[in-house]
This record gives C-alpha cells, sequence and structure tokens, in this order.
C-alpha cells in the first residue's frame, strides 16, 4: 500500500464517498477512499466534513473520536480539528504550531449522495459533478444501496459494459433468457471523451422474473430497451423500458414500464471498492412494495455479479500476469479502460513540474 | 504466486489430481494445482476434462460454468469451450478467432484416480503413470481418502521417509509402542533413479492400536514388516504385514494379515498440499466395519501428522532462513530431495532454447 | 520476517516472557519473542527453560513436544534436548553429531515474573534485571495480567508516557475528567540515560470510576499524585497517591490511598506485543473484592487503549509513510524513542567485526 497510487486511481474528479443516510446520529464513518483513510461526519450546522482519518500527532483514528459542533475532537490526547482540518486546541498547551492539522477533502452532498475530492483541492469545481436527476425527482421513487467487493472497480465497469451477461449470470433474476445474449445486438455504442454511451433492444421476449414480480400480466411479451452511459471514473446511469412487444418497430410505447438506474463504483484499494446504487420506478410509486421488491432484485442480481467478479479478482491475485483476449463485445469496456488510463496519465503530467 | 514455478515443482510428470468419485453430478471441482488454477468435470461421455479454471476472455471462473455435453460454458458472457480447450461459441458473435481458447490438461482416469499432467502435454505418456495394482484388485478393500495439508508436500513425503516417526507422533493410533523407535532399525533402504525403497521390521511386539481393532485376538505378539516405496514426484507405496511374533526369523508367515497403502502428495503451491490416499485390506472384506474402522484409524493418524507437519510450515513461513541438521535416519528422505532437484534442473535445461 | 531485526530490537537487555504461573502442569508455551519462535516450560525440578521452539532436525515445534525431568523430548522422531539445548538422544541413532542442538536462551524467574534474554548470552547478567519490589512484597495485593496487542510496543510505551491521554481514552475508567488534560500539567520530567520520569499532580478533583469503586467516601475530593517511570526496553513502573484535597500543598497526606502498577511491553514481533502488568494496593488487602475490582478496572481502561492503540497499526500499516508531527506533551516519549535508537545503534556497533 505503500506504493504511488497516482498510476491507479484518477484523482482529480468527484468520487462517491457515502449516501447522506450513512452520516446520521452522530456517526463517524471511517471509509477508506482510493487508498486514504477518510472519516466523514455530519456537523451541528448539518454540514458534511471529511477529513484524513488519523490525527497527525500520534495518527490515531480521527474515527475513534467526538463531533463536537462542526469539529472533531481526537480522544488520544484531545487534539481538536475544525472543518478545514486546522487543529485549534492542543488540551495542556497554549500555542498551536500553524502545521498542525490534518488533510481536509472536499466534500459536497448533493441528491442524497456524498460525493468527495481526493485530488488537488483547488480543482474541486462542484460543477463538474454529474447529478442524476431521478435521485431528486418526486416521481421516481428508489431504494438507496451500498455494497462492498473485493474487486477492483473497473471488473464491476467492465461487468456493466456488456449486456450479454445478464443472459449468464442473471438468468433468473434481471435478464430473463439466455436467447438475450443471442438475438439482441448492440444498436448502438458511442464512444465519448469521457465515457461510453450503449443502447441494445431486445424484441418480443418474456419478462425477465425482476420485472415479471412487479407488473400483473405476467406473461405478456415485452420488447426491452436498455440505454446506458458509463463516465470516468465509474458512474453508470441506465434508462430501462418494457414495452408492450411490437413497440421497438411501431415506436408506440404505451403501456410502457420504466426504470432509472444509477451505480456509481467508488475505489476503495487497488483490489476493493465501494458500490452504491438506486434503483428507480416511476409506476405505482404508491405501493411501497413494488420499490422493495426492485432494491430486493437488484441485490439478488448485484450478489450474482459480486461471486462472479470477485472470482475474476481471486483468480488475478493469484497470477497477476493472466492476459486477457478480447472479442467484440468488448468495445465498451475497451473505449473505457484506454480513456481513464489517457485521463490517468494526463493528469501525472501536470502534476509534475517542468523540468529546467 | 507470480514467481516462476519451474525451479519448485517437477512439471513433466503425471500427478493424482482428484478421485474419481469427486467428479459425479456434473460437479466442477476447482482444484489449484502445482499454483494453476485448474477445473475438472466428467462430460456427458463420462470423459474427465481439465482446463484452466480461468475464462479467456476476462478471467472469470470456469467452475462456475455449465457442463454442455462434454464441454464447458462460461457463465459470464456465455464462451463455449470444448474439450482441448478450443473455444466454439460466442454467443452474438459469429467469428471465432482461433487464438480463442484456454489451456486444457492431459488428463487419465485409471482405478479410481484422475491423474494430470501440468507438463509439456506432448510428453504425456499415460505409460508413465504408476499404478497401484490393489486399487482395482476386488481382494483389497479400502476407502479412498483425501485431505488439504497447509504445508509443502515435501515435508509430507520427509514423513513418510522415516517410521521412527510412528513411535512419537503415532503411539496410540498406528505406531504402538515407543520403543518402535529404539528396537527396530532399517532392514534396508534402497536408493532407485525415482525412487526409494525401505524396509523395516518390528519383532516381538504389541500390536498397534488400529490394527488391534479390527482383529479377534489382541492381545497376540506379533513381528510387523512395513515395506515402502517413495516415487517421485510425492507418490508412496507400501505393504505392511502382521505375522505371529517369531514369524520374521522362522520365515513362516502363516496366520499374517496384510494391509496395502498409497499416498499421493500433490502440491497445491508450494506452501499447501493435496493429500489422497486409500489403505486397504485382503481378510474379512465382507465386513465393511473394518474398512471403516481402518479408514478411521488412518484419519485420526494423518492428523496427527498434519498438527506436526503444518507447524513445521508456520515455523518455516515465519524464518525460511532456518537450516535443518541431518541425522542417520534421514538418507531416504535426502535421496528423495537429491533426486527431486536434479530432476527439476534436467528438465529446466531442456525447457531452455539452446543458446547461438 | 526474514529481514534482519537488528535495527529493530534492543537484543542485549532482559524482557519479561511469561508469568511464572503460565508453566504450571506440565505446560509448554510457545510464545514469538522478538520474532524467535521460543517454548517455555518448567522442569521436574522446578526450574524454567527456554529453549527454540523449532527442534534441529526438522524444525517439527517443541512446544508439540514432552518434558522429561529437565529435559525436553521433540515428539516427531523423538530426539531429546537438556536445558542448553544440547540434543542428548537419538532413537535409533548411537553416536551424536555435537552439533546438534537448539538455541537455549538464559531465563529468570523472580517475583512471579519469567524474564528472558535473547541477545548474546555471554551478557545475560541477573543483576541488570529490574526488580519491582511490590512484586514480592507481602503488604502489597494484586492480580497479574497479560493482553496481546496486535501493535508495536512502542505505541503502547507512547501512550503510557503521557498522562492527558487518562483525560480523553479513559474518562469513565481511569481517568474521571476532561478537565485533567487541561488543569494539571507535568511536574517534572527527568531524563534519565535509560528512562525517563514524570511526575504529575491533580488537584481538588473527583476520584476517577476506578478508585470510586474500592473506596467509601465516593464523594469526596482528591489530589492525585502519578509519579512514573519507564526503563528500557518497555518497562513501566508507577506509583498513585489519592491523598484529600490539598494535601498537595499541605503537605499533609494523612488518610491518603496508594498504589504500585508494574507493565511489561515485550514484542512478539515488529507489530505484535506481549503485555504484562500488575497493579497493587496495600490497604484492605484481605478483601479480595478490592483486588478483583481492580483487577477488572485496569482490564477495562487497557481495553480502551487498545482499542485506539491497534487503530494506530492498523492506519501505519496501510501507509507506513505517514509522519507523526510533535506537541509538547510528546517530550518524555521522544527522549525514550532516541535513547532507545542509540542503544540499538551502539548494540550493532559492538556486534560487528571491526574493519580491517
Amino acid at each position: 500500500m505503500t506504493m504511488d497510487t497516482s498510476e491507479i486511481f484518477l484523482k482529480n474528479c468527484w468520487y462517491v464517498a457515502a449516501w447522506g443516510h450513512e452520516l446520521v446520529d452522530g456517526a463517524k464513518l471511517a471509509r477508506t477512499i482510493l487508498e486514504k483513510p477518510v472519516v466523514m461526519y455530519r456537523g451541528e450546522s448539518g454540514k458534511v466534513v471529511a477529513l484524513d482519518d488519523r490525527c497527525c500527532h500520534r495518527g490515531a483514528p480521527l474515527s475513534m473520536g467526538r463531533i463536537e459542533g462542526d469539529d472533531l475532537r481526537c480522544m488520544y490526547h484531545g487534539m481538536k480539528f475544525n472543518t478545514s482540518g486546522k487543529c485549534i486546541q492542543i488540551p495542556g498547551q497554549d500555542l498551536i504550531p500553524p502545521k498542525l492539522g490534518v488533510t481536509s477533502y472536499p466534500v459536497v452532498e448533493r441528491d442524497h449522495l456524498v460525493w468527495i475530492w481526493m485530488g488537488d483541492p483547488a480543482k474541486a469545481d462542484p460543477a463538474l459533478i454529474l447529478d442524476y436527476p431521478p435521485l431528486s425527482d418526486p416521481k421516481w421513487k428508489g431504494l438507496p444501496g451500498y455494497m462492498h467487493y473485493d474487486a477492483n472497480w473497473l471488473y464491476i465497469v467492465d461487468n456493466l459494459a456488456d449486456f450479454a451477461h445478464l443472459a449468464f449470470v442473471h438468468t433468473k433474476s434481471l435478464g430473463g433468457s439466455e436467447e438475450y445474449a443471442y438475438k439482441t445486438r448492440h444498436i448502438a455504442i458511442e464512444r465519448l471523451p469521457r465515457s461510453f454511451k450503449v443502447e441494445r433492444w431486445n424484441k418480443d421476449d418474456d419478462a425477465p422474473p425482476y420485472h415479471k414480480r412487479v407488473i400483473s400480466d405476467k406473461s405478456a411479451r415485452v420488447d426491452r430497451r436498455n440505454m446506458a452511459q458509463m463516465h470516468i471514473p465509474g458512474i453508470f446511469f441506465m434508462e430501462t423500458m418494457f414495452a408492450p412487444a411490437g413497440a421497438a418497430d411501431s415506436g408506440n410505447y404505451e403501456g410502457a414500464r420504466q426504470y432509472r438506474n444509477c451505480q456509481y463504483m467508488t475505489p476503495e484499494t487497488r483490489r476493493t471498492t465501494h458500490f452504491f446504487w438506486n434503483y428507480l420506478h416511476d409506476f405505482d410509486t404508491g405501493n411501497p412494495n413494488i420499490t422493495l421488491s426492485l432494491y430486493n432484485s437488484m441485490v439478488e442480481g448485484f450478489l450474482e455479479d459480486k461471486a462472479l467478479i470477485e472470482g475474476q479478482q481471486r483468480l488475478m491475485d493469484a497470477d497477476p500476469d493472466f492476459k486477457m483476449l478480447a472479442i467484440g463485445a468488448d468495445a465498451a469496456l475497451s473505449h473505457f479502460r484506454w480513456t481513464l488510463a489517457k485521463l490517468i496519465k494526463e493528469e501525472q503530467r501536470e502534476a509534475q513540474p517542468l523540468a529546467a
């Protein structure tokens, strides 16, 4: 872990660090992000603060400390730090050397998400945060989820980059049929400077189990459309529509059901990931059982992914020299990995002082 | 684990990878062998197949896949591999690049054992397999056993190379008395090019507990003869005879009871081992309680070994520089380790291209 | 662990290896000390012996062996070692090569403590042992304690070097009030060649919870004096007095209650520690509940320390490059670390052969 992480992580960008509800009741949430220990808490004013989770004095965990107003006190020798990380009190010592303090990370709470900036704070422009409107639109209902992965976040990005996996990994949960992998093709992959877009139709098929559970006519054939966009550094937005079979060709989507889905992959370390998500529906929103059913279906589906993805990680740990071979469906993930590598390289170059 | 393993393991030889009965009911057995992840399964035709347990595409575990006929389908994106490891289907893609595929390891199923060849497949001659006739002879009865060791396989080889350990490790199970170590000596150690043979008599002693449990005259004094052979890379065959005391000198073995025992040590990694065994008897073979009693006695005895051998490994892990000092009884194990090292060196030399 | 430990540990000094009561009923106590595996046992004569916990033959754990008189027999092949580590029997072999043997460490049992010398045995002078008289004085009662720390021993030394931590870590157990950190100051820090001394008064305060539990007038205000000395390599002695408020200024200590406390930090490895202690009282010594209450209060308080100190270690493991920043109260710990580093350096220099 002492290794320089500049070649691994993109630092000058916003990552999801927590759901807002994780910071209630005086919680001091200790979470490692990009291999840095961070403590997050909500001050008395309601402001969320993120500090290095190590007292600058002897490295005691500040997450074992005490919130005082918006400040945090280390409960080892009582040193107190304000929201910008500056040490503002040392019990038993009158003078506080100005260099005493801990790193404070820029954070923004928006639409129930806590965003953090791990890179150069001068560049932490909140306008760069990628909002996902359904999260704040009362028309859409969903439950926020969190899962911890024992795997590098890019394996999760890979997973989301090719819907064919729905057919095999999620046959009985989110997918519905293996035919999905054979019948449907990518209608479009769009390569953008910091993302890719994929649109995929699956026509005239049974509804997948997770959708069946929340609709009444379970035998109706459907046309399914998935439109997804994956953004740097690992932010996934997807619109899903189930329309009566034939809709795709006729263009008449009457009676369609829609979902909105966001997923956030935040590296904990180079081989573990924080995974946040919400899967939202805009129909029957007065019925909390629908919301809960969809949440449970997602947990079921993500656990299927997790078993497989953590299997990849274990095999890669055992033999880091293993070489993957690309297939046609890898266009999206290849673009993403290539783009990310380029951005990391640029970031490194900028961070370096010019040679004399 | 990324280290080159060529100096550690002999590769061009057959190892026991599984008991045949481990591959029933569609099992996809994931087992690491010589630090390579292997998946084994029995195809519809009955043929046993062993493939690299990593899909060539994204490294997903093929042991999470599905057997189709004699082939195996990865259940991530649905790629299908035949028994030789060649990729024969990619759902949603018509053309399959010829280089797509996974390593297929030569396997032979014989006498309930599945043998695997981890080295150059061109050299995988089934005639090189060391058969143990009692395993297929209906006259001999026994139950196949498996145990996992957190220790390098050579510590188990060492253990089997000196019967004096019966006296101290197995006093109350397989040994019987500490006198065994003092009274008996090696009658013969024979050093062969790929093995050693040891014969040891223990005269006029009580029967050891495990033998007493399966005979009626528990107080009779016995002459005990162990004749063992340890083969490269870690295959142990032993004939044990308990004859009425005096038989050793008179040559009259009437009333003797005999056992046949095979043990197979297959490296999982440089510090863990797969251990297979069978302990067979040719008397009272109609009584399954005898067979079960012997099986249980062996488990008891092997657990005694395991506690000690894993202790050795832990101490060696903590200080790999520890130097062992030889005693007289180490002749057999020294020959074996020296022979194995020589064979590994030869294998490496052959594998290297000639210098220009 | 293969790394040279000469730069980490001071070797030519006495460490506490065990409490004498840990070596009863034929116990063969396996304990790693300064990263060396040691087995300790009490021979038939009552003498405590400490040997390398690895048979010189194949590295089997001698702690799985058998005590015979004052000797220890390895229960693998039966080799027997005397108290000086010399091999004195090999079953089945008449001649014993003189070099066969294991390291024997000098040990001294005194005042219920077993002291061990891990360095040059020629220098192991029992006169160098730091006795703590209350341990052998019948006037003082206490219960011996042991705790295992997942942390480098110097973090425990640090902890004991600044009593301000009583205010925050032990507010509700050993400390009593946060004011302690603000009101009281070090009256004196004395820097000595192999130790430091600290004396700290806290005047006119409530008694801390652990003391309240064992006195009758729980509301009386007290003056508290802590006088502590920390010795190389990690030995802590402390006298604590609670006198009626005003005593500090008047010098009249009538009605005071006193405690004597010793704590021994012995490195297991560079990141784990054996922690031994006793907290003794000289009042109401006929009441075992007082003794037990104090013991329990100490366990409670040490567990508070342990949570925090192991947190420090975890954070340091994750980022060994973390730099601590000193405050005024670090004078004692800085002196100790500086002194220890100097002694280790001197020891290394002495151990090195002179350059030609």
